[in-house]
């Protein structure tokens, strides 16, 4: 059986493709999210996307049960939620923080972000790549001993 | 087929004519409804009222597929919700930010408004007759060139 | 004798319509007045425009003796003058603020407003329609208990 | 019928027990309330514990219902939840905030609630005995002049 | 030939006696200010109003060449009006600062008070009296060896 | 021989009862310090008060030689007494902070307490009561193990 | 029996005359006391200067038992003391702050005065003739009909 | 006919050569413009100055009726009207911002410009010849492709 | 000849792997350039490590002329060289801004980076493999239509 | 006769040995002041700690009587006692301010001195042998054209 | 032989002409050297730049050897090199202080200026021309009682 | 052989002697190393200034190949170089930090210094003499046993 790892996607990343494309491309995630499928074919790739943070702290609980790590990008909860940050710090696996933008070099508001704190790493500025960045990351995490990556 | 507006309230809006009366009076919202339904027959009043802030996003995304446009009362979520903003602001019919009262001579918490940085405009400070300050500055938006509202 | 309602504006709105067209529109205060007029022949329209701090606060002491109401735009002393809002304060009809741009939405110096302590109500985004929105606020307090607005 | 009392938990709180012990201990809350429910016989203690924002506020609206008071443990919304405040201000029944940790002593943006400016009183620091001391609290609220706890 | 002091009122302060009585008091100024006369027959007491910034600096540069000195009561200026700081800052002779009420325990932006720097003393809180305890303070100056007062 | 807590009150405490009645009640503390023996008959309360910063930490550096535990409220020294607070810290016995008044929801400058980065626990917002609130929590850390309080 | 104005001294107040003689002159205060007493023989002048804060508690709290208003100049306590404001508060006869400098013009940390909230009126930068003035002020309260001082 | 530019002085600058000669130096600003005129003689130079925020807004706005560039030393002015700063932003010439003293390194409050926000460029430090060298620098405007300067 | 890549390290990098090895590891820089250099061969790694911000900038500026792109690590000079910004900023090649630590978990004065503002994308926290993702970064913005990474 | 030297030590000094030994090392003050007599035989040292700040005030206000110099830990006070920090600058004799930990690099509200401005030096950092540099330093202020020291 | 001029820029601005061209312009800044020495041929004018703080303080201190003045942009140094500030103080020859932008009107790190407190003046906005401006003024130092200029 | 220590100096300190007197005194340094040399036999004083923040870096990464310890005074860098705190933490021999002035006497961006976080202590305000003091602090470490200094 494979190893699993869960992309979890916050409020409004459902959108990707149509909204913003200046900023995030027009590319759907549900698109993306085949691509990464066919490239890494030794994993499960398990998806959530919720606008509900409720929900996002839900799957951070359970995610340990079947995952080995996540990928997450909070969307715009990155920046006010403790609670999901919370939850992060509670389970034990390691959680990567991914952004398509540079979120820095935004607007003041979406400067800090309370999940890097938590995260075992941050990777943002990558358009959708931040993701497939985020699971070469954590397969590392795994394999430390052998390829560099 | 008439057009239609959504107007969407926040968190313990629902509560409004039995909570705090000084400030907001001692109408229910139900009740002003019915006579804003009365008042504007020339168009569709959409009306939800939720306390879960996803709840709210997932009806903004829902949105353009009914209505032309959304006056909003995101209550206690103003201030703080970067993700209902995201939302607004990745939708393509206009939204109007109503308030009952006048937001920016109460507690400091509630000075700032992160929804009017993407809303076309504010209205706030006229007790329940924002909304139909609101609504009346969204028909306007489609019908620019006749009467001046 | 028909009631009277004030439009009060402040510093530069006299250059309206050939000033910062991309944010202001190209229409000149003067010509929307006389569609303002056309419009609400049930009152009278009064109008001041001056770039003096002053002037503006003289002609607030004087609005009780002749209208029923104020809509202001206070142009740059928005942001600055305790001494314009202390005249507010000082008077007893009622005063709306409005503006044509969202404010919060621009220069961070222009995103408080000292005037919004002391108005019944604040109307900003709708570009000229802001006044037209400010009179009938207006007259909806003098005629609470008919129809809505 | 004996009087009840409702305790609220808020995000993540359902794996005390589990989650850093080293501050939080490891005893279970499910457990904890067994004990609870053993001490105070003379109420009857209702219990809900969500990651979600907008149940706890739902909750919130309910309680006066059934209950004579509040006992709440916002977890990470306590720091951020405009909303959930304004629940507790909207109710008419006596709500106590309760920590587990010295807020105060930890990181800075745990270090202000924004419930304390709505609950009776605050109780922090004594690890689970904080909700004990939160029901003592609230049962004194309805027995003033009798013995003094 | 009396020596003579300029009493100078800055905006709004016209309407001490109508406005705000709560805080200043039903005494008009004009009526105070004939019990001054009376009380200090010994100088001079010019009077000077306005709403205007420019006109209180152009009092306070004409001052030097009529008066001994000047009791300032600048209202809403008190808080903004680098220029009129500058015109203290500027002439020979002292120019004390009064306010009716406490300045430092009302709203924030009344807190401080440019005057200060440059004005030989300030005096605030005792109503009306202010301004007879800043023209007992200026006699002083003129005769400091004599009697303390 | 009883164990015995020290109840330590800071400045201006002494007048409580006369002081503030609508914030503190009108009961005395002496008065309320009778029945707190009455009803704590299983320990020895001793009582200290002053106006005096340096007597609270002359008190308790003297605590541990007598007593089990201390009850502090530090009055205004809380918000600025660094002094204080390391005095409790450099002590061995367990401290309990208590206010009369939820501290949090009054002035700003009353907001932090610098106490509460070394005390055990706090408790505040109960009147009285929150000073038997603290020595139930006091008791029940000498006796973990019993009965939940 | 004459009525009783106690002037009360903070830290340092001994030193006057030999401190920093470039801002507060080269008279003594015992000097100062003399000619006071002498020009107003009407009153009871009582005296009190002290280093320690809680003996300034000790004597606002004793205050009204032989008083009939109080002259405080806190010194550096001006700035930092909480527990005199509260003090300030606590008792019913007024209590006017003086200081000889003009504290806003100085160095920021003596910028504001805890005082001046809680006081009838403040008083500052005229030497040690702030004493005469409060002490005026003071009688005035007294005396609020006769003549205007 | 030649071309011409608008000296605009602020407030207090017509005191200049006898207000805080030490800053500012003791020639007056009527005879340095004299001996401006005689170096300049291709161009006219208007000169205005005024203690009156609407008088200088009036002024920009009926510059370019005349002129072709301004020089502008708005003095007190420089740090709080963002009125007059909207009246250089709605002009279509070139506005020079000059200082005498470099502002910079005064007090905090004359540490920022809002004029220079809107300004082609700013001069300061250099006294009187700031002038000078604004004006060199809009004749330069006029002319780019001959001689540097 | 094979494409270029310049991994470039600001000031006490070369001290990698003897420093602080609880954050940093015990790796010398230079033995995992070795099984970078043997992982990546499609590629010529070009490395610099210096203590002097002037190097780094000149390093930048010729980076153009013999790399297709920049993976930097500045080091102390993160959080404050405006100038090393600025020369990234001026140049036509990506850089990718890499970190071994999570810097946001940090010193306060650590927490943000300059670099982000003008970097392609940020990575950080996964120790030297940081720099194996910033390169994978890079060689996709070559190669973006093929394999994802 | 001897030269004299002031070592005083503000509140929780007393404590030095036994309190938080981990920062401040396990021997006691009066201790290593034995050592200190044995090392400085050319001086008499007087001692005083005191945990009330009236106390060390009278103490550097008495101390120009019997010292050439002070050398003062005021402890807590060090961060909040203006009148502390007034009474060093009404003395005559250097003052020089010691601390045993580095305070810059402990928690933020230990970070500033308000000795510091009006103190000769400040020597931190050293544990018990700041004291001992301190006396050295102040030796020096004597005896400046000798030996370096 | 003639009297020299220092001009000294800072890190990048050998890229003048070909960076951010938009903003800086196309020329370069030799290509603009020549021109002013075409213009001021009655000056020796000599120029560094380095992207090297320690290069560019060790010219300020080694230009009062050669040079009557130094005309300085520092690039990006000015808003973050004290130690380029103290090298300006600590040299005996005026420094004038340029900028191409107006920098006041860009991103808030480039707001201040570290240079102006110490420099004789500031120019900016001008673009390159901002370099002649600064020599005329450094002229006009030299030979004040002729020409203005 | 005798043991080392490393005196460095940062940017300007080379000036010291002829740079503003006032504040430093007229002695070079190179004067007063040779007094020092004189008093110190026991040690070979190591000297080093430079004004380039790379060269002090890697001095200091030097310095424990040859040094005992090191005394450093940063000059200008003080107050903001990350990259030299970071070399001292990195360093395994005790660095002491010494000012010539009291650096929190002045003005407000020389208040804190990075250099203290990392530095075993701090020594300021005594002139050349710091030096001193900061060596016999550094031999101190090495003898701690024998005399107390």
């Amino acid at each position: 059986m494979k190893p699993a790892i869960l992309i979890l996607n916050g409020p409004n990343l459902n959108l990707t493709g149509t909204r913003q494309t200046a900023i995030y491309g027009d590319e759907s995630f549900e698109m993306y999210l085949l691509k990464l499928k066919k490239d890494f074919t030794e994993i499960d790739l398990h998806y959530l996307q919720s606008n509900h943070e409720g929900v996002l702290i839900d799957a951070l609980q359970e995610a340990p049960k079947k995952c080995m790590g996540v990928v997450i990008n909070a969307g715009g909860y990155t920046h006010s939620s403790i609670a999901i940050a919370d939850a992060i710090a509670a389970i034990s696996i390691p959680v990567i923080e991914v952004h398509m933008s540079n979120i820095i070099a935004r607007e003041p508001y979406r400067n800090h972000s309370l999940m890097a704190h938590v995260c075992k790493g941050s990777i943002c500025g990558f358009g959708l790549a931040s993701y497939a960045l985020g699971i070469i990351a954590l397969l590392r995490a795994e394999n430390e001993k052998g390829k560099i990556m």
